[in-house]
């Protein structure tokens, strides 16, 4: 089987192919070729078993989707897209790259006319508050940021190709994802990483926000699980209501800490220092905190059953255990 | 004030525009010039009070938005919008007049830069079923029909558009419009009004469902009444959940034919046939039924209270009593 993964240089995408590398089938069929495409450049991977092309363009583009459904991929991951905080600085940008990008790639597919699976990263950016104590599955979708207004225009254009029977989509509305690895960054969520991954390693991590705080999330081994499960779920059972709430670990950031400590001991969770940034807690009030996820759960989607979990995960996939 | 209407030549446009001309303002505003939109061409209206502006074009072609912003509109009232049935039979129009007339609306309206009051007529149809006994204002909307997809995706970048403070938009989910004035048409919902405007004037009218159907309705007046409501409401009382579920008189088809026969006697009543339709019935059974509608009904939106009342408007105002 042919698979197109978009947005293939992210961090999740990259975890993505080494995953595809590694199983070398999905959902039972052998992996024979895979297109991977990216605004910036990849290295060249290679892999006996599977041809690999890598594209490099920019999907708003006109022709660039077309060109990519040229060999027609059995399956789609779209990940492609700029992230929240870039959305909102640049608001033209954020809706070429994540509405338009997506729209374009959809009616590539459309055009190819062999009606691929497609599975979409959404996000629980897509909810704003005010929340009840647990999300429900039918909460309505009406987000704080542009980011997450793309998602809700993306997964409601997923719906309808799906049900024109163009594509046959499913979007996953991931959780926070955690732990992240790599340097830390600015994005405004960044610290339930950060107070996770910077200790491990002995280096101070700075808490902007209350200990109070609750956030659900997902390691990044549990996301690519999501997507590789999402790729052969049969449509019929998910039925029209395309995109579903990921589980995850719902936690406090106190949580957090205290697991860490239990996994890595009293010194290393020392290593977190609170420092209070208005500007930060001001966006954090308003981001859900936790999901039934209850139809996820009964398709077959599974995440960590504990905070230890994902710091384990991450030990283990980043830290060479 | 200055107040543009798009679509303003369909059904709501007219009464609409109508209604302005009879107020001659608008939330204690004196309306000083009309800027009249549709795709087809009007009939030239005059008042004396009001310099009236008439405007044939497509919201989609470039340049055509940004023209109609030049006299800066204080009220945009954006009825624009090809309806259910066209929307389902060709896809790329739905699209292009639905989502992308208001794309560029919204995006000259940005542009203009003085942040007028955008109201949006949505539609009841960003709903898909399964549904509760009563919709809730927080349900999700997961639409059935390209038409509702496209009523989504408006209603997320009116919400984006009015957070980032580039209008001030309040979107209107219109309930069933009944009773529709003019003649029978082809869309699966016609019968609704079919099968009271057809008797009160002596003809026959086919019923193609059974009569424990369900459905909400509001007439035209309520509908034009809701409009205007809304181009005066606070934003600030609104908060940033802008999409609105409008009220009405949710009512069984057993329940319309007899507030009928308590209206116009059983003789009128008795000139609904029955002739059962499979393929309307196919679509009306996943259609929304009854809504709390509560925020809009807090916010001082009102209709009929009985399907008795929405019956006598039609008369009073399409039969001249």
């Amino acid at each position: 089987m042919r698979i197109l993964v978009t947005g293939a240089a992210g961090m999740i995408g990259r975890k993505l192919v080494a995953r595809l590398f590694r199983d070398g089938a999905l959902g039972g069929r052998k992996i024979t070729a895979l297109d991977l495409h990216d605004v910036v450049p990849m290295e060249q991977l290679s892999d006996p078993g599977i041809h690999v092309a890598i594209h490099v363009g920019d999907l708003a583009e006109p022709g660039q989707a077309a060109a990519l459904m040229r060999d027609r991929p059995d399956i789609v991951f779209h990940l492609a897209g700029v992230v929240s905080g870039e959305a909102e600085q640049n608001f033209a940008l954020g809706y070429r790259a994540n509405l338009d990008g997506a729209r374009l790639l959809f009616h590539a597919i459309h055009e190819a006319g062999h009606c691929p699976r497609v599975v979409f990263s959404s996000s629980i950016a897509v909810f704003g508050g005010p929340f009840p104590d647990i999300i429900p599955d039918d909460f309505h979708t009406v987000p704080l940021t542009s980011y997450g207004a793309q998602k809700v225009m993306t997964e409601a254009l997923l719906v309808d190709y799906t049900r024109r029977g163009f594509l046959d989509g499913v979007g996953l509305r991931l959780p926070s994802v955690c732990v992240r690895p790599g340097k830390p960054n600015k994005a405004a969520s960044g610290f339930f990483s950060n107070i996770i991954r910077e200790p491990l390693v002995g280096r101070e991590a700075v808490l902007p926000v209350g200990r109070g705080v609750v956030q659900t999330h997902a390691s990044p081994r549990s996301v690519v699980g999501f997507l590789i499960h999402a790729a052969s779920l049969d449509g019929a059972a998910i039925g029209p209501r395309r995109n579903l709430n990921m589980p995850g670990v719902a936690v406090s950031i106190g949580e957090q800490i205290e697991a860490l400590e239990r996994v890595a001991g009293k010194e290393t969770a020392a290593l977190v220092r609170e420092e209070h940034d208005d500007a930060i807690w001001a966006m954090v009030q308003h981001w859900p905190t936790r999901f039934a996820a209850s139809r996820a759960r009964e398709l077959g989607f599974t995440a960590e059953d504990s905070f230890d979990d994902i710091i384990r995960v991450h030990i283990g996939d980043e830290l060479s255990g």
